[in-house]
């Protein structure tokens, strides 16, 4: 299917599933501190369970287009091993990028607001820059575990599931202030070297050694 | 299966289904308001999670017999795109509206109320028709694209656990006062409009153009 | 694998699956009640999602061994539709009431109780056996036509997921006194009459007419 | 797959996966004891959720690898029933360990805490060893049920999902200080106890006697 369908067209799902995803994102936030307001962690989990069914119906339905990466990591991470062409990730990235842009004014038009103020900031400190090395790791290691086993070819439901129960964790284990200040050089880092290490687990735990075969 | 079902069955069906997931969402919205007096978000919440296990279950169920469309849009994109015709959108659309009075009624009876006043409105303005066209746009892009792309086959839980989280998503992100009001004109014409831009975007990511084959 | 099990490891099965779900349901009605005490909403929100989980991890385990009946309505229209002879039926109902005692009893211990007074009530009055009809008319519809369609067959999460969503809406938009008082005689009756409606509709719904076949 | 995996690489696999969910168990009780400070249940029920997503993508995840136990009391079961080798304990437990470890640090830096003292404790008393006796037998039950009929292999999704609806309802219905303090001797006495009486329940529901088979 992937292959029957032209960059273009490709890279206009990226940007209508990450618009999707982002006015879900953004809008459930305000929607939630405006009906929960005497209790932060009630607006999150409100978020939070927004957020998920959103991302599972989001990844399920734009899967067979353009993979339903929503992700600028994503996409780099799947060229540099190889199932993309880099050519591929100079029209996702941008497109996310609009597509992200597009989704918060959407939701900022559909709340009735003029300036965007939606973080459902937990806490602040140096100590956030590990939590976004955690959580992009926890994300490219989901993902692409599934990828190289296999796994992800037996059931549609596989991904989309895993990346929401995965997300829905995430919330809440880490911080969630990447999906405000995505842009921000320092969480541009983190989320660069949590992805590496990410990668570098994948390889270590599906690459088979040609001794280990013979060892076993 | 659905070739083999009478059209008088399966709008029968419909109106079973349909009266099922109002009683749902209505009922739910009543037990909402009247257990948890002093958080809206907690009503929306209890809402939303209610409602999303009400249509997993009544989506799965009656997909079989008519397709489980649950609301006059679903039918008319199925008749415009000619998996239907349009003779079926005249037995099912007053199925539908009949099954949502009808659930309206059985819910209020059980909770023993006369008047119906059960939204859990989040806001109100001309902003909200912007929301209902996001909301429509979403629900027919999801349900269309899964048509379309083959996706829907794959699983039959597909279909289900994706609309449910759309609409744990769309409770969230968008007014969800289209479940309230759903005759209101303004509403319809905002839905309609919501239902041709999705259709158009699912034609143009799916339909692939000779020239695009060849250019790959 | 239903064939190879004995009646009497079936009836085991039944009864070890009741004990758990009751264990779970009075259980986590226990401990919603102690931690959540100012809103009886967010009690039976957290008793909802415990039920739940518990519900699909039951059903999907116990299913190939007894069928995961779970209850003695259902039991009967498996009779009563020649799918289990109705000897099984009396192997069946005595294990479900015994597990059901067993686990209400393995809750309170565990909680360090002695009486029992669990239910999480939401009203009183005659238009609760009204509700009683809805709940289990939804409950024995799900099930039923699943299994009548052949749908519970393309995949096994199909029923479990479906019968949890279910009763994640029911216990919000019906009165979930039942899981209280299943033997209180007018709840019996009310079971009784919404296991006959849907039944009923089961069979309208699933049983083709000849001339219907000729007709379309 | 796990034929051709090095024990090595598979014991990281165990290490990776339980400091992963030792995170999210760990981080989401702070975050949630942080943020809705004034009702334990809802703290309860954030921990909860979060807990069922990171399970469920964790356990799919790393299944093809190591098979996910993610637990001593897995591992132990596994071997005693013959899938597994002892050797293989021997691998697996001390990677557990350590990945607990590792993941309760993981969680307090990112959160910026010295101290640990993340448990969302329901009550004490000597009960609570009965209620973990009852917590390790239902999660046994559950997980080698499943194996031993032959239904974990029939979807990819089930182990998963049953596992992490089994804990939702375990968090709530048995206290859930076993998180907390899984190396306590009574708590490791009382899991012995669940899990072999679970694995003698496996046991009589699945091996079919000879008089039996030939007299149904």
């Amino acid at each position: 299917m992937i292959a029957q369908v032209s960059l273009t067209r490709r890279a206009f799902a990226e940007f209508l599933a990450t618009a999707l995803l982002v006015a879900a994102v953004v809008g459930s936030g305000i929607a939630a501190q405006t009906l929960s307001p005497n209790d932060v962690g009630l607006q999150l989990l409100e978020n939070t369970i927004a957020t998920a069914g959103a991302l599972f119906a989001i990844i399920v339905v734009f899967a067979p287009i353009s993979g339903s990466h929503l992700n600028p990591v994503v996409t780099i991470v799947d060229c540099a091993i190889g199932r993309r062409s880099w050519s591929e990730a100079i029209a996702y990235i941008p497109a996310q990028i609009a597509g992200a842009i597009a989704g918060a004014i959407v939701a900022n038009v559909m709340f009735d607001r003029v300036a965007i103020e939606t973080s459902t900031k937990v806490r602040e400190g140096s100590n956030i820059y590990f939590a976004e090395v955690v959580a992009t790791f926890g994300l490219v290691l989901v993902i692409f575990l599934l990828v190289r086993t296999g796994r992800a070819m037996e059931s549609v439901v596989v991904v989309p599931a895993a990346v929401a129960g995965y997300i829905t964790a995430a919330y809440w284990f880490t911080s969630s202030t990447s999906f405000a200040n995505p842009a921000v050089p320092p969480f541009i880092i983190a989320q660069i070297v949590g992805a590496a290490l990410a990668l570098a687990a994948v390889v270590v735990l599906t690459t088979q050694a040609k001794e280990e075969v013979v060892s076993e």
